[in-house]
């Protein structure tokens, strides 16, 4: 009896701790959320104040990633958790890291939003825009589907990359041919350019964590598999 | 003594399991060093089957990469391992995830390689040759820096990453305005600033893996902290 409460007590305990880290992802989940909504503003209204405020943002971001990083250490080494806890530990680990990365690129695209843009290469901000919020709403679905490691969810993320990857390559072919009508603009459409590629790589990342979710709930690592295996996999 | 010869006996089964570990970061890294130096050659001697042999190692990468992240969380759940050892483990889990991305770019590289180029934009291609083997040297001397936990390598990869940085900037000046003069070759050139931009990302890659080394020997997590801080805690 002394032992079943010694455990539950234990298992109490570990519960409490991993639901303030998984808090704690949500927290900077949230501030990268932000932080890419707010570079994309910064680009639609040409807000170098709040361009400045994302970059600096990048400072919080950076420590949450350590400070997480360094719980999910100390958790794992003061409780030993069980094979489930752990996977659930090791995808937290990984999740963060994607994130941080995701911070990275928002802090990428804030930087273009201190250029000053010509009223005809504003109309080509809006197209950076709309794919700029297609990939926030991928985020924010993931951290979703992260927070109660739903796999329809996840598995619904993972797809919707495709659609970014399109939208990126649409881009990309309107920038160039921009560049080659009018060649004296390439530096700041260069720029574009980047901002643009890197939005595909935060729908890359969302996806990463996407197949975090579906492979601890599933038990199996989906990762690399392909769409197809990925969704039986996922739905099995 | 039971216990204790009981003790050295779990520990030196934990010590043979993490060297085997080790042992398949190394086959990873070495894999991954192949597929960028083949990338560049094919690039260098429009070789597309070597390129196509670059993309298909892919795959064998991103098996390493489940595999060995595998061992760790099993090795962790196993073998219940303390700090110093739990902190090592987490640092390969980190290195390996870096490495995988390192491999896509060098995928990505190669990709360009099947394209054709003229003469001219041949000239092109042997800057971005000359910066793929500084970033080749920084990988090789990184993934030894890991093997040896040499916290001194370490560092020197970690500093070498600005001067690749700085290459990546001449080079896209160079791109640009050969862009500027010849808006045609546009689309071909871009193509040369994706694997200039690959390239970069590796050596940021690569620094990442200096970190982890820096920070599991010194117990001391260093990312983030900006070249003085970095450089004073791994000379503490």
């Amino acid at each position: 009896m002394d032992k079943l409460n010694l455990t539950k007590h234990i298992s109490s305990q570990f519960n409490e701790e991993i639901e303030q880290i998984r808090n704690h992802v949500m927290a900077m989940g949230g501030l990268i959320e932000q932080q890419l909504s707010d570079a994309l503003t910064a680009i639609a209204t040409s807000d170098a104040e709040l361009a400045r405020q994302v970059i600096a943002t990048d400072l919080v971001v950076n420590d949450w990633e350590i400070r997480i990083d360094g719980e999910c250490t100390r958790i794992i080494a003061k409780r030993q958790p069980a094979a489930s806890d752990l996977r659930l530990i090791m995808a937290i680990i990984k999740a963060i890291s994607d994130l941080e990365r995701i911070g990275d690129e928002a802090e990428r695209i804030a930087k273009v939003a201190l250029e000053s843009f010509s009223s005809a290469q504003q109309d080509l901000l809006v197209n950076l825009e709309n794919m700029g919020r297609h990939v926030a709403q991928m985020l924010h679905d993931v951290l979703d589907a992260f927070a109660r490691m739903d796999v329809e969810a996840a598995l619904a993320v993972y797809k919707e990359d495709k659609k970014v990857d399109r939208e990126y390559e649409a881009i990309t072919r309107q920038l160039m041919t921009y560049m080659m009508e009018d060649p004296r603009s390439i530096p700041k459409i260069m720029n574009v350019l980047w901002s643009a590629r890197s939005l595909e790589r935060m729908g890359d990342r969302c996806k990463n964590i996407a197949e975090y979710v579906i492979s601890f709930v599933k038990g199996k690592d989906v990762r690399h598999s392909g769409e197809d295996i990925l969704e039986q996999d996922a739905r099995s």
